[in-house]
């Protein structure tokens, strides 16, 4: 019977150290989806080298979070319950490393936007898209601490706000393009550092969908609300003005 | 021993349900992905519309294999080999559905532009794009239903080419909406199906990764050979030309 506990306990023990890591991982994510931003906001591309090298940590991360899972399967045959525990934290780490990934390409852009000048309203678009998706990915990890089904929701339905900043910021960047074509390389730029930070979102509201699933057994639903409509917004009456 | 025989045997098909399951949404993904760039290329609103809905039934085959594979993994208590065939077979599933979810946002985009010009040489580098995507696609779904390690290393190895080709077409794009600001909305569309085709490139390289280590126990680096470097080329000299 000691032996039984002592077994219990040590797999609690190792489910928790699964855990323990995704919040570190969270942890890294959101510092770097915030220095990227700041990289580009300020022109900053000692930063910017820093959030690109910082991306490997969170890439070490998801490879032993996968690792440890595996293992733990492996040893522990776990029963119904507790395989669903594991195999969440494979899939919450696989859209945190997806997000460490968006965050290391907008650095990127940070070092080719460097000379660039620095257009404010823009720059403020963006930089409120920013707060919301790291807003999110902060609720989200919390609610994966917590297992708090209701506010995994919460995230879940707060995601059309970040496709709505984007679209908006969409046709302002092809605006600004328009008025003037030495504009066309930098908003290109941040039209793609727009798009991941919309794709950041999307991550959340994966993690979001995962966590509901965690904690209740049933799924959210089949199509989460999709706000994002640039890719299908036509641009002829654009063009023409 | 029969009936050990027989649960072996069972297990096997099991597995090859599973692979079955992987190639069936392999082969929908390769249509689609096709399907998109005939939309986008010929501006054939109905082919947009009939491979946007057929994604559907990529996500759903995802969702069976996911948990086909878990009910496996509680039902058998898999060891090592075995445990490692399932684990990749989600994986594998889950690029595949990333990969339909490009595809679909392509052809999303072949809406949106329905009614702009057709510039032929930009839609050339495309379809080339394209193509080789497919290649990419076709030769690891095929590496890994033959188990074939060597030719996952060739796909892998081959990703390089793509990102070329997506480099030299994002430099074209921008000088074609610098040209004529009317060009800027189809340009940013195309510019976005560019970087979907060449992130569905990633995706068979992933699948790679994961066959190749499927077969040998062995990861094929690190650092992929990463050739996309438009997210850090500075644009000045060329806005100000």
């Amino acid at each position: 019977m000691p032996e039984h506990a002592h077994i219990v306990t040590s797999f609690e023990d190792e489910l928790r150290s699964l855990d323990n890591r995704i919040a570190e991982m969270g942890g890294l994510a959101e510092r770097l989806v915030d220095q990227s931003f700041e990289a580009l906001d300020k022109r900053d591309t000692r930063l910017a080298e820093l959030a690109i090298a910082s991306d490997l940590a969170i890439d070490r991360h998801e490879r032993e979070v996968e690792s440890q899972a595996i293992a733990m399967i492996g040893r522990r045959q776990p029963m119904a319950l507790d395989l669903r525990h594991i195999t969440t934290a494979i899939k919450v780490a696989g859209d945190l490393e997806r997000v460490g990934d968006l965050a290391k390409n907008i650095a990127k852009r940070a070092l080719a936007v460097a000379n660039e000048p620095r257009p404010k309203q823009l720059m403020g678009g963006i930089g409120h898209m920013t707060e919301i998706a790291q807003r999110q990915l902060k609720d989200v990890l919390d609610a994966y601490a917590m297992r708090d089904a209701e506010k995994a929701e919460a995230v879940w339905r707060n995601d059309g706000l970040i496709d709505a900043l984007y679209n908006s910021l969409f046709r302002e960047l092809l605006t600004y393009m328009m008025e003037d074509p030495r504009n066309i390389g930098l908003c290109t730029h941040l039209l793609f550092a727009a798009k991941n930070l919309e794709r950041i979102g999307d991550h959340a509201t994966n993690i979001a969908e995962t966590t509901y699933f965690l904690v209740t057994g049933a799924q959210l639903a089949e199509d989460r609300p999709k706000g994002d409509t640039t890719s299908s917004t036509a641009i002829t009456d654009r063009t023409s003005s």
